[in-house]
């Protein structure tokens, strides 16, 4: 049944954002000149231009988040939640999907050449703030005249993206979803990442970034800090109902090769990252992460506190990346100056990663958040009041 | 005053267990025609030869279990375990301590020089399993000439040989002490091993485990295993205890160095590990845990079922490396015939690592299991008198 089923094609698109005559200037110091974008969009704008939904994506996403590119063996990395009949659904929502600055899936990023020297960024590319990707967001909304925004959603990175958009331009949106995400990172959460850039840096092929110019790449760090980190988007339950101590059906004998199933796992999923992965953006990417903490602002809330933005805010109970701690923090925070938030911890065994799985509790949750209609409530009413007066 | 309190100093011993007359052959295969042991022992042997305490270490101890050596600024890896007064009393005990078999801190390792060959074992050093262990321990009891032990102990790693020594020769002790340890690891204990020991096999001064003959020293997989490894040595609450998201005062601007406390700490762990640990003992000695399941065998506990050998099994409840459930596991296993067990979970907020530290709970309950008499209980009785006839 499966493989007769129509499979719907999309393309990635790219757009120059930002060039000489309107640079992307960065939050932390730094500006480029020549700022491209690679996005998807699935559905259709309506006329009242109200039913547009922005995808924001974790780590090592793009955006490709639905449907088939052609020749694909599988689809876009929420395809389970994006599509007809899904929860965010594109027969009545307009959805767009971008690849965030720094990436390297189309958007321009550290590996990309730099206009002024002919050469790969490398670290000369700008440190990047979690709200550089929403500066570079709202370029592309403005480009393809969405003004407003029924939602903005993500997991993860993409998560801290929305609440970071939510609090400095909560006027862009009426619904905010942020998933196994994180308002501050832990000094764990910092150590994993850390460490994970220490195997790329110190890899002798990194050549202080400029390993484009040599023909080299650092693909055993860059494989090494995504095992390791792969560790973390699991859960301990998750792997061991997955491989407990199963051997390798073909380890001949015992050794340090791959003995174990659960080894030969993620030598899998370190192979397959370094053909699609840039070590440039794993480190920017990262620290981006690392570096955001937008409550410590005590005015962070004054904006969003004059909306009637609501939220809503999950966790899984098995995620020890970005647990449940995590998103309680963020509902404290939000609550705190009396914004609407809901809340809700999804009960599943596979750790972080649960947010990118067919988790019916999960996507119900996001449906029927999606489907409350942004009518005029009196906090709205207000809030509309005082924007056109 | 503490820099004015006599430092009472030891010093590591070497001596040759195994020679061409008696080789050591591996539990898994392989044989070695010179096996030299390093050990240190404390306190004093009584003339009724029953009080000797064997301390097994953990994955990168030593056999400076206690006191100083002389010069140094820190005494032995389990100095407030063991001394005058302490929970392992060296006025009372007399305390053996060993480097273990693969080892690089004196005892014969993958690194030493192969007397056949010349040049370093590298990896045709033969696969060690956790019995061997035992093998070499029991072979230094002999040329000590102490037939009996009142007590074995050990933590993580030293736990598991404490646990095999347990089955394999009950006779040989009284009592055993297990703390933070496994029977039997999880697919995510192996799946952090295993990236460790990828990021040292794949780093380019590696040579197939030939480094030293290539005048090299695989130090940048070394130093990151260890640093990965170093976080689940301790715990999310503890890192955010000591470091939080304190910046490293010497960070100048935002970047990709060390600009969290973490990050300077991490760093400082990897750069002193690569100084005193050998690669190829780290491969070896972490594969042993990965093999290790004793209770797999059905007839494991067949003989110390038929002994009255006490066990004391302790967990901290901040370990999520060798946390409760592993040695409840032990514990469940172990009673499942019968055995005495006391079972004690300790509350402390640093991890794994928590069985190195001062915690009085925890040394206060070895010390008062310690001192159990090993009286003659009818059980007991049985099992002298069963020695005897």
């Amino acid at each position: 049944m499966t493989s007769a089923e129509p499979r719907t094609l999309v393309e990635t698109k790219t757009i120059r954002l930002f060039d000489e005559n309107r640079p992307l200037d960065f939050v932390r110091g730094g500006r480029l000149s020549e700022v491209n974008v690679a996005y998807e969009t699935y559905g259709t704008l309506n006329r009242a231009r109200d039913n547009a939904v922005y995808v924001c994506h974790a780590l090592t996403g793009d955006a490709h988040a639905a449907f088939w590119h052609e020749g694909d063996n599988r689809p876009g990395w929420w395809d389970v939640m994006i599509g007809p009949g899904k929860a965010i659904d594109t027969d009545r929502w307009f959805v767009i999907a971008s690849n965030i600055l720094g990436g390297c899936q189309g958007t321009t990023g550290p590996s990309d050449i730099d206009p002024a020297t002919g050469e790969p960024y490398g670290l000369d590319f700008p440190l990047i703030d979690m709200h550089d990707f929403v500066t570079v967001h709202r370029a592309l909304l403005a480009a393809l005249g969405v003004e407003h925004l029924h939602a903005v959603v993500g997991g993860s990175l993409g998560g801290m993206q929305v609440l970071d958009w939510s609090l400095t331009h909560p006027e862009d949106m009426d619904q905010a979803v942020i998933v196994a995400a994180s308002s501050r990172l832990t000094a764990q959460n910092i150590a994993f990442s850390a460490v994970g850039r220490e195997a790329i840096m110190r890899d002798e092929n990194f050549y202080d970034g400029r390993f484009a110019a040599h023909d080299a790449n650092p693909t055993v760090g860059l494989a090494v800090a995504r095992m390791m980190a792969h560790i973390t988007y699991t859960s301990e339950e998750g792997f061991e109902e997955k491989f407990a101590r199963r051997p390798q059906f073909d380890a001949r004998h015992p050794g340090f090769g791959v003995d174990f199933a659960v080894e030969s796992y993620l030598d899998h999923q370190g192979s397959v990252f370094v053909n699609r992965f840039d070590a440039l953006s794993y480190l920017y990417l990262t620290r981006v992460m690392d570096y955001f903490d937008p409550f410590a602002d005590p005015t962070a809330m004054d904006q969003v506190a004059r909306t009637a933005l609501k939220y809503l805010v999950m966790s899984f109970d098995s995620d020890w990346r970005f647990g449940t701690a995590h998103s309680r923090r963020i509902v404290r925070r939000l609550q705190s100056r009396g914004l609407p938030v809901s809340f809700r911890e999804i009960s599943a065994p596979w750790g972080h990663d649960s947010f990118l799985l067919k988790i019916d509790p999960y996507l119900d949750t996001v449906r029927a958040f999606l489907e409350q209609p942004a009518t005029p409530k009196p906090s709205i009413h207000r809030r509309r009041m005082g924007r056109h007066h």
